[in-house]
C-alpha cells in the first residue's frame, strides 16, 4: 500500500506569510509549490524549493490563474491560447528556480479555481495539457473523474488521482461542499482516520492536506502516523 | 569585421502593442525578449520567440524590475537576494517558452533602469550575475565599462559589449543625455553612418537599435545595408 | 432629438498608448474614462480628465475587473462583496482625480466582460449598483435590456441606454457577434448612417463609438456630422 | 498633555492577513489605512474603515509606492508627476470607501520607503504635497525634521510630528537603525516607558506603534495605560 502526501506550499508573497511551510514540509512526499501567479514571489519559491530538496520532497508546479488579489480562487475566463502560455511560463519559471537549488519540477497540479475549472472546462483543460506536453511532459495530479486527467492521458501523460484527507466526503464519494457541516475535518484524528480509509480503498495514489490551515502540520503528523500504523508506505508518485 | 544587431522585442502586454516586432525581427541577429516583469505577457513572449526562431534570430532574456506601470524604467531598490530570485524566475520562464517553440535563451541583457543600475550598483550587479550562474551560465550583454561585465567576467561568464546605433555620442565616448539635442538619431542615414563607425572602431561586438520607436524597422534596414556595404558580417555573438 | 456620443478613453497604461484620445475627445459628449483596474495609470487618468474638462465633455467611470493582462475582457467570478468594494474604489479614485482638474465623475459604465456579465449576472449587477448608491448615486449607462439597468432603477438611480454606432445589428435588434461578417462597421459612412437610424428610432439616449480602433476619430467625425445634418442635438445625458 | 496614538492598519491583501487590526483598533486614536498600492484590497479597506468608524478612530491615508511585491518598502524612483497622480488616486479611493461607511480621510501619512524618501527627496516630497493640496488639503503626518513637513507647511497644510513608541532612540534623538541592538522595543513595558517620555518631552503630537508585529495590541494596551497614568489625554490630532 503506497501512498503520497501532498500539500500546497510556497504561498507566501512578499511581506505576507501563509501557512507554516517549515513545519509542514517534513511530513510531505510531494510539495505543490506556487508559481507566482496566485501567490509565491520568486524568493519565496526559491526558499520553498530549497526546503523541499533538503527534506527529500518531490516538487510539483501549482499553476494558477493570474490573480493575486483573488489568490487564484476566482474563475477567470482565459482563452485557451493565453492560458497555455501562462501555464508554460509558470512551470518553466518554477523549474528554473527548483533546478538552481538542486531539484526540479516533477509534476503539475492546478490550483484553486483552475483546479475546479479543468475538471469540466475542455478548452482550459486542453490548454493546461498542451503546456505540460510542450514543456516535455510530466505527471498531472487531479481528483478522480477530472476531465484534465482524461485529456492528459490521451496526450500520453502520466496521471495521478488524489483524495482529500481533511475534507468530508458524502456517501456517494463526492465532497461535502464548503460551508456545509462536515465540509472540513479540523480534528487531526478525523483526518487521519479518513486518510487510512482512502488509502485502503486504493482509488487514489495521493492524499492532499490543506496547507494554509493553522493546524496543517498537526494534521499532517497525525495522518502520517496513522498511515504508517496501517502499514502504508509514504512514497511520492513522481 | 563581425557585428551583431540587437533590439528589444516582445514588449507588448495584453491589449497593448509596442513596437513593430514582425517588421523589425528580420533585420536582427539578436532579440532581447521581455520576460514579463516590465512587459511581455506569456502569449506575446511565445509569439515573439516563435518569430525569432523562424527568422533565425538568437534569443536573449531582457530581465527587468517588477514594474509594469513604469515599464522597468524606474530604479527600484530591490535587495540583492530578491533581485537574484526575480532574475532567475524571468530567465527560466522565458527559456521554457523559447524551448517550447524550438529556441532557447542564449544570453542576458538587463532592461531599462536595471541596465543603468548594474553599471555601477554592486549589490544588484552581483545579484544578476548570481542568477545567470545559477541558471547554468550564458553571455551577458551591456555597455562598455559596466560593472556588470566586470563581475560577470570574474564569475567566468562570457561578456559582450554593445554600442547604440541610434543614440548620439559625445566626443569623449559617452552618450548625449536624453533630452539634450542630438540625443537620439532619428534619421536612418545618421544611425547607419554611426553604426559603421562603431563597427569599424571595433570596441563593441553588438549594436543596439531601440525597437520601440516608430521608425525602428527603417533604421534597422539602413543600418544593415550600410554595415554590409562596409564589408561587415552580421553575426550573433551567442 | 437629443443624443449623446460616448467612447472609452484613458485606456493607455504607462509606456503603452491605446487609442487617439486627443483626436477623439472633441467629438464626444461623454467620456468613459478607465479607472486603473483594466487600464489607465493615474497620470493617464489625470491627463484624460483634464482633456475632457477642456473639451466640455462629461466624465464617466469605466469600472472593470482587476485584470490588466486581460484588459478587463475576461469574465472573473468575483464575489459580490469584493466586486462592490472594487467598484467603489475605482469610482472614488477617478472622481478624486477628475475633481482635481475641475471636473467630476457624472455617470458609471461597466467595461468589457463586466459590462456583459452585469447584463444577466444578478450578484455582480447588484454589487455594481450597491457601489454607485454608496458613492452617492449617479446615472448608470448600459445596453437596453441589461439587468444592471433594472436593478439600478429599482435602487432609484437614473438609467441610460446606449446603442453602438459602429457595431452591426441583426434584424431582431441584437448585435452581430464579433467574428461574424458585419460585426464591426469600419466605414465612417456606415457608422454615421446607423447612428442616425438609432437616434431616430429613439430607443437609446446615447451612442457608443469604440475608441480603441485606429479609425475612431474619423468615425466620430462622420457620426457627428450626420447626426447634426439629421437635426439631432448632441447633448450629454448627465 | 494631549497625545495621539497611530498605527498602520488595513495591510492585509486578499487571502493574506497581516496584523491583528480588530485587537489593535480600540487602542488607536488615528488609523493609517493602506490604500491598495503596497497593501489593502478594497474589501479590506472597507472593513478597516468601518472598524475605525465604529471605534471612533480617525482615518488617515497611508499612501505608498505601487509595489505589492515589496510591500512599499523599496525606494522607487518615480517621477514627481507620476507620483503626484498616484498619491491623488490612492487618497481619493480610500476617502470614497471611508465615506461609504460613515467616515472620511482626515490626514495623510506616507508609508515605508516613501516615508523615508520624502524626508529628503524634494521632488517626491513636493509631489505628495501637490496631491494633498489638489485633494482639498488635510494634515500631513511625518517624523520631525522631514522635508515633507516643511514643504507641506509652505503650502499651507497643517503638519503633525510623530515619535515611535516601540523603536529605540539614540541620545541624539535619532532612531537606532534596524538590525542594530535596541532598534525595536518588543517589551510592552519598554514601549510604554518611552511613550510617556516622548509625550512629556512635548516634541511630537502623535506616537506611532508598528501594527504588523505580533505583539502590537499588547504594546498598544501598555502604552495607553501608561500615558493615561501619566495624565495624558489620548486625542486625535485631526
Amino acid at each position: 500500500m503506497e501512498i503520497d502526501l501532498n500539500a500546497d506550499v510556497g504561498e507566501s508573497f512578499g511581506r505576507w506569510t501563509l501557512g507554516d511551510d517549515p513545519a509542514l514540509m517534513p511530513f510531505l512526499t510531494s510539495a505543490n509549490v506556487a508559481c507566482g501567479f496566485h501567490a509565491g514571489d520568486p524568493l519565496t519559491l526559491r526558499r520553498t524549493c530549497a526546503s523541499a530538496v533538503e527534506n527529500g520532497v518531490t516538487i510539483g508546479a501549482q499553476v494558477a490563474y493570474r490573480d493575486l488579489a483573488g489568490f487564484g480562487r476566482r474563475f477567470v475566463d482565459v482563452p485557451p491560447d493565453e492560458l497555455a502560455a501562462d501555464v508554460l511560463y509558470q512551470v518553466a519559471a518554477l523549474d528554473g528556480i527548483a533546478r538552481a537549488v538542486g531539484g526540479g519540477v516533477a509534476y503539475l497540479k492546478p490550483h484553486g479555481a483552475l483546479y475546479h475549472a479543468v475538471a469540466a472546462h475542455e478548452g482550459q483543460a486542453r490548454a493546461v495539457v498542451q503546456a505540460v506536453v510542450e514543456y516535455g511532459g510530466m505527471p498531472v495530479l487531479a481528483q478522480p473523474g477530472s476531465l484534465l486527467l482524461r485529456i492528459a492521458a490521451e496526450a500520453g501523460l502520466p496521471t495521478v488521482t488524489e483524495g482529500f484527507a481533511d475534507r468530508g466526503y458524502r456517501p456517494d464519494g463526492t465532497l461535502v461542499p464548503r460551508g456545509e457541516p462536515g465540509a472540513v475535518l479540523d480534528a487531526p484524528a478525523s483526518a487521519a482516520e479518513q486518510a487510512v480509509r482512502l488509502a485502503r480503498a486504493g482509488e487514489v495514489r495521493s492524499l492532499c492536506i490543506h496547507g494554509d490551515s493553522p493546524g496543517a502540520p498537526a494534521i499532517a503528523a497525525a495522518v502520517t502516523a496513522a498511515l504508517q500504523d496501517a502499514g502504508a508506505t509514504l512514497l511520492p508518485f513522481a
